[in-house]
């Protein structure tokens, strides 16, 4: 089978193991307050090259709930574009926590910084809520990519107008393979945001990367009450540490987003053209017919709620291979 | 000055007044825990003439918030119009409480069936909220009103969804005058709603009627919870007593929606068509110098967020006089 | 019957209807915004001599909602005696905003300085809440009144420790005209408290006055989303305009504290000691029997879950006459 | 240095990492849907012979916020000991849903039927909240163990009283250890558990054992709303498939049970008692003195608010050196 499924159906890179065995017998403190969990840090600040704190986060929702509503009075809100994975994808959780999701509908689901000015502007006093925080999430949920310049007009909008800026980088990796965006460019371009472990060969868990002051105190209390801060958070450290100590991060996003470009240009030679096949998530409109037929030998997502859209993820373990056996399986279709 | 700024600008009855001074030096219970308000649930009952619990409470944003979310798992969700006033007007109030607003763009302000299956067929498992309640609120936000069959429609689907539809009453007295439905057949049509007093002739507060069996049980706790619980809750029941004793209630909305009558014709007749004029709230568009000459000798609402729209709302005061004096002023504008 | 129920059980001072009565036919703008609010607050300030926002409250639930919790993160929380009214009486209102309420016991229902430097010393980083506002409420809910001195140590206490300190002033008109002190020294030594009305005289309503300018910005959108700004706000205003333009405020106190000290001098007198009888909530140990004898013609609160304790309330209107009966009853049994 | 830190300071058994070895080129799916989980399930159903739903959570606190508050209409509440893990070491973490936790103090970290009926006697309608859900530690945060009998009786009243009885288990397994108490029999006696994996041996994650039908519909859509479903969930599948496939998780909690007595006795023959030391936490009044000379060759945590207390906690990897170490150490101070 040639497994599209998702980009973390695996158990992580096996040099994550390797540096586990080799210390297999010692102990370690918990709650992200040991020495792995610290090298990990230095690592990462090395990279990032701007004041932050840094903490290990279980997984991608629950950094989005902790970035998005940390530092929120009761009556701010969080803007989002409609297709914002906090909208649709995890259950209501930003109101969970008593504050508004703003939405923009959006072509290709990137926020354009006229389109947050129109909605600012339309706020009214008193009786809408204050938008606070601007969440993108990049790459997006339909796999585009923002340009650097494009977070930065967003990030001048944002602190025009007071407002934060958090980017949701689940798949920041593949964004940054994408687009060539360094990880000190999206931090000098942003209030904080999640740089994913889960989707890019971490055993699991993400680094939430706190940029602002005003986002910093207490964030660990935070953590803590939301159930996101794990006893045995050196796993996320050890991971973290093994992934950015010779660019392992790097390399698994850069296999990732090349695979994806073959499988688009192997698409559109067959003449099928991707929807937004901009990073490592290809989508493809299909047909119940095609998808029973392709789903004899591969694996992947179906979206038919309106339509048959396929998902097609790559990731660093997707082989050549793999991507061939699909685009034949599609001609025959 | 002719003032159409709102329906909730003065007093209140003068009868109800009048009864306050007869008991004037009597002692009452609290919490709506006394004869009064019993005497206004009593009146109240014969006109819904369906099984019902009835509670006062202090205002209209308080009345929503209790109605939409007493009854709502933690993942369960609100459905609205994108103009209802949960999403607009009450400052984030329903997420406040931990629960999503998921909305629909209509043309006129009125949720209908097919849009609103459309909508829930559209819903993922698990990564989707799970809708439960339908909000409607009649008449409008943008002034239109319900038909029976419309609403009926809703109530059907929303059985068979196994949803609860709750009407916001705030101006549903209004909305009876225009569309001749009965108290009685709302409450036939729905599991849950508010009757207005606010904004047609009460002191101040709403009637919380409950229908279905399911939202009864310790609703007052919850009113107690959100602060919408009065110590002197007996003035409520007095309002409640007195508009509802002779007819008070129909007449003060019949009244305003005549008003309301004269003055779309008197708009029409100088070739300006409101939009949706259907109940007391009429809207028009305008000019910012239209409306800097027609403020002079009128008092109303503008909303100048996208263009210059004028509300003008009557009330059971509004007098002739003054519907003839602000088409006048527009005449010459 | 002798009356004793409670201190909200009437429609209010005459005063407030006559002024009503002067303007019935005027119009008036909604939410607190109107010309007579702002004449309540320019009288009000008077006596404040402080800088300070004055926005008036639907009830007494809902001012205690906003004032402990609107400036609070997510991780801090609010500290009370165990017999706070917030703790046993609002159905877990502080709670339902996500806020813990850390409570002390206490002999009296009053907060100790020493005491809460203890609890503060007590609480662990990150894995307890961070006590951010204490709330003590004046009187208490067993009817003691702290001195002015006793305020001021847990001011100086609060702002040491960088927290709030809001004072629940639901009677604090009766713990004025209990231990003199004056409207001006309780602003001087608090960052925010409530003035009530409900239960001094007023229609309904209470007056919030916020000192600590933290807790100005946007309070009204927090009133707004909780349901506790009303429409018909003016009522409140004209309630505090009457009540603050010639004194009857604290003269409606000044009676109520005279009678609870007629009252608790007759019950020494017939060899029964009060328990907390400081200010007009008079506490009594009784028994069953003595209770139904009692209740043929008085009517009072009976707290009997673990003990028959009877509370006497006195308010503006309490005459000596029904004093005198309970007394007469009371020695009878 | 001998290490009592506690029992979740290392990366959990070998043979869950041999068994991800054998699969480890191997796809699986997100979110707890794999086959991996099915068979822990599986292994997990054969011995709590009950209908049960299993699901798969991150952390301890993510687990005891999902259990205690999944059913709860907004004003129920949580009753708990004073030193329950909700009240004190997860941040508030309950009333950040919106929900009380009522406590009760205990000598013993042990809830008592009894004292939970005097509780919800004094409980008063509408004011105060309803008590929904019982919460017990099993073993306690104070190291003391419940008895099956105990456990029945706290059940029975439960049931009496239409409450849900919630289990932390946490630690249950060094609790069973402890009492002889089989997995079958706390499954009898409550309507949901957590089954710990991060403190006996699991890489990370706990089991919820669902008993109640009406705590297991959309179960999984409240765990993904509070970011406490994983993606990568089958890595706490694969570690409970491990740790039931042959009572490794027995043998586990075994070992550092008999630890706990051998360092229990060992304090016994040098003359000093253990506070509550019934299970694998082991608690001693120490002196700072003493702690700081100890602190040389032994690691461990002190609470140190009140009085210097060590906590010592024996797990499945201590030795009898590691205790014997400890033991010398003291006899010399």
């Amino acid at each position: 089978m040639n497994n599209f499924l998702n980009d973390y159906k695996d158990f992580g890179n096996r040099e994550i193991y390797e540096k586990i065995e080799k210390i297999f017998d010692k102990n370690t403190s918990g709650y992200g307050k040991d020495e792995i969990s610290d090298r990990a840090r230095e690592l990462l600040k090395k990279e990032i090259k701007r004041d932050c704190d840094i903490e290990f986060i279980s997984g991608g929702t629950a950094a989005n709930i902790l970035a998005t509503t940390f530092n929120l009075r009761p009556y701010e809100a969080v803007l989002s574009a409609q297709t914002g994975h906090i909208t649709h994808h995890e259950t209501g959780s930003v109101e969970a926590t008593g504050h508004k999701v703003v939405t923009i509908n959006t072509e290709d689901g990137k926020l354009k910084p006229e389109k947050i000015k129109e909605l600012l502007d339309s706020q009214s006093e008193e009786i809408d809520v204050e938008i606070k925080l601007i969440y993108i999430s990049n790459t997006t949920e339909v796999g585009t990519v923002y340009t650097l310049d494009e977070i930065k007009e967003i990030y001048e909008l944002a602190k025009e107008n007071n407002l934060y800026l958090y980017i949701d980088g689940a798949r920041i990796a593949h964004a940054m393979a994408a687009s060539g965006v360094k990880l000190s460019e999206i931090a000098e371009n942003c209030d904080i945001f999640s740089l994913g472990g889960t989707k890019n060969g971490a055993i699991f868990g993400e680094a939430m990367i706190i940029l602002n002051d005003d986002l910093k105190k207490n964030f660990r209390s935070y953590m803590k009450q939301r159930g996101a801060m794990m006893a045995k958070s050196f796993l996320i450290g050890i991971s973290f540490e093994t992934l950015f100590e010779d660019g392992l991060y790097y390399r698994n996003a850069d296999h990732a987003y090349k695979m994806s470009r073959i499988l688009v240009e192997g698409l559109k030679e067959i003449g099928r053209e991707p929807l937004f096949g901009e990073s490592n998530q290809v989508f493809i409109k299909s047909s119940p017919e095609e998808i029973e037929k392709l789903s004899e030998e591969n694996i992947f997502e179906v979206d038919n709620k309106k339509e048959s859209i396929i998902r097609l993820v790559t990731d660093y373990r997707t082989s050549e291979e793999e991507i061939k056996g699909f685009i034949e399986g599609m001609k025959k279709c």
